[in-house]
């Protein structure tokens, strides 16, 4: 074992690179996210952390509801865009056309392939950064990036953020809960 | 827009395949997950969602303290072994060598390229799910992964989760921060 201490920092091996939308004083505006993932199959819900100076946070504040957009590699340069420019300064409602769904009030990036509205369930307030948990109350999808009626990654072509980078995604390599039965008790 | 609805359900677009690591009756046991995020830059913080039912919850619940470690590609068999069988009926102490850092507590597992040892900053019940909010205590990094002492993808080799599978990581195809320079107002 040859390991060495980096001391506590904030990483995670890969990342979503998403995109949080939520109406600001009635207009739609999007931040660029990665600190999110899945937090309960049942009900289905997931979570975000956003800085609290974020101009985004105001909006989910203001209505409770929020969505977690999935842009596909071609939309690097608007994705990139939203997470270097904030809504204060700039009015990023025409960055992607937006629509509703059941919420009325988290809008939802047409480009991007997957659109998850939520509620809020809880905000966890962990220091510079509010934890949301969001209950999905509809997930939207691209019929062209569906496959038996599901989200397939190799249609949509998420982009994986990782060290201030962006990054594909690449082969399959295994099926889970498959290639550990190879396993031999040591 | 041609979008099709898919109902409320856990998906994410990209997730990282982790191990969790817990003491259970002071052992160490090592359960697959996926559903993990940062959740926080000050004070680092990641946060985890675990089923109710699973063992690891009982010796995060025990000690209050837990580790998640990032596997290599290579260790593929081993980290799906972890997601098939159950701390309950087969000892998985032997699994991984376990090493403890700062917090005795929390077993780590030294194949892995990277560990973080956690306290338990907060447990939401989300359901099916508590969502375990960790504040990193440290990170344990292989030398010969990390590049100017942080850690490096390309080096570690990380598991990409999907759609119940694992994925490679694949180019780097974008700076982030810096592509969006590229963007032209609508």
């Amino acid at each position: 074992m040859d390991k060495i201490t980096v001391g506590p920092m904030p990483y995670m091996s890969v990342m979503p690179t998403l995109l949080v939308g939520a109406n600001v004083k009635g207009k739609p505006n999007y931040m660029t996210a990665a600190w999110a993932t899945t937090a309960c199959m049942a009900p289905p819900m997931v979570c975000v952390a956003i800085n609290h100076a974020r101009y985004t946070a105001k909006g989910i504040e203001e209505n409770n509801t929020f969505s977690l957009n999935v842009p596909s590699a071609k939309l690097a340069v608007e994705t990139d865009h939203c997470g270097l420019v904030s809504g204060a300064q700039e009015d990023k409602s025409k960055v992607f056309r937006s629509f509703y769904g059941k919420l009325k009030t988290a809008p939802m990036a047409e480009e991007c392939p997957v659109n998850m509205e939520c509620t809020v369930f809880m905000a966890v307030d962990c220091g510079s950064h509010t934890l949301y948990i969001g209950e999905i109350a509809e997930i939207h999808l691209d019929r062209a990036c569906a496959t038996d009626g599901k989200p397939d990654i190799t249609k949509i072509n998420p982009i994986i953020y990782a060290q201030s980078a962006y990054f594909s995604v690449g082969k399959e390599v295994d099926k889970a809960f498959s290639v550990g039965k190879k396993y031999k008790k040591k």
